[in-house]
């Protein structure tokens, strides 16, 4: 769990009262590959801290599964508005891999933030969130798949790698045949270059 | 001011001993019509509160303008990256019409963290701005210019009259010929159900 900790000290130094007291209050729980660990119309009970693996968020819009973005361990994730106001989700979570998570209850996370270092880690956590969103509605709406398939591979080279082609064209909103032409010009690219 | 401390209240009751700090740190600001207040590559300075009025974030893309989204008042608006981490903005945000809003800068936006109940609230206000956020993304990806433009119009009625079209098609991701014909075709479609 000590992989958690470090995560919260990218954003803020946690003293150690308040790290016995956050540490106690998630537990550990595995997943095994490819559970469907929230389902759209329950209530996301947990917010957590993934240690290990990846988790994709998708929806089911007209009979089409339409990711929504990926979980790339160690970050933290949870379906936020379905957490925070015990509503059905508008959106599943499944792991893509085997995974280890440490999870929290939403009267536990409450009760949490009367932690001053804890309270100041989960502001500035969403305020990254919100901003990688941000990123994303706008490279979906000024830039074509090609670069932003390339966004992907600068940001997380191994990640392309782990996941099926064919959520990382539904990530990207393409067809997977578009993607395999997108990947192989990359392909053909790179080896120009070297 | 009274709207202010409305605003805040709508996510979280704030005492008078808090309020008067809150209030005694904000600074009231007017701006005109179509006022350049955040330059692309210049540092955000400011957290707002906008009383009233209505503000456009724009990026300029390979020589083409793109709207973001707009903030109507009441709301709080900053260009949260480039204010929280003093590094140049990556957007515009002009105003649409006159406005009024109270402005604060980063150092005193840091010691007002320490009053719990303001800090409850700009928690809970980036969570629902991560929301929304995570809506118009999942909007673009899923549904047609047509949808979101209804979708708008449900949200924000009376908003619609008062964005220029080339503003509106631009945040919808279209041509303003697309929109007119969208908007004719909505209006055809309610005299039919009136």
């Amino acid at each position: 769990m000590q992989s958690f900790r470090q995560f919260i000290e990218n954003y803020t130094p946690i003293p150690d009262e308040e790290w016995s007291i956050v540490s106690a209050a998630f537990q550990k729980h595995e997943f095994k590959k490819n559970e469907l660990i929230l389902r759209e119309g329950e209530i996301c009970r947990y917010f957590g801290f993934l240690e290990k693996g990846l988790l994709r968020f998708f929806v089911n819009k007209n009979g089409e599964d339409v990711t929504k973005f990926f979980t790339v361990a160690p970050y933290c994730f949870t379906s936020q508005y379905s957490f925070r106001h015990r509503v059905p989700a508008a959106e599943n979570i499944e792991t893509l891999e085997p995974c280890t998570a440490y999870l929290i209850g939403l009267d536990k996370a409450d009760e949490l933030l009367s932690l001053k270092h804890w309270a100041d880690f989960t502001r500035k956590f969403v305020q990254e969130v919100q901003f990688h969103t941000e990123q994303l509605m706008m490279e979906a709406k000024t830039e074509d798949a090609g670069k932003r398939y390339l966004n992907l591979i600068e940001k997380y080279p191994q990640l392309i790698q782990r996941i099926p082609l064919r959520h990382l064209s539904s990530f990207l909103g393409i067809a997977p045949q578009s993607l395999s032409r997108i990947r192989k010009d990359f392909l053909k690219h790179s080896k120009k270059l070297t």
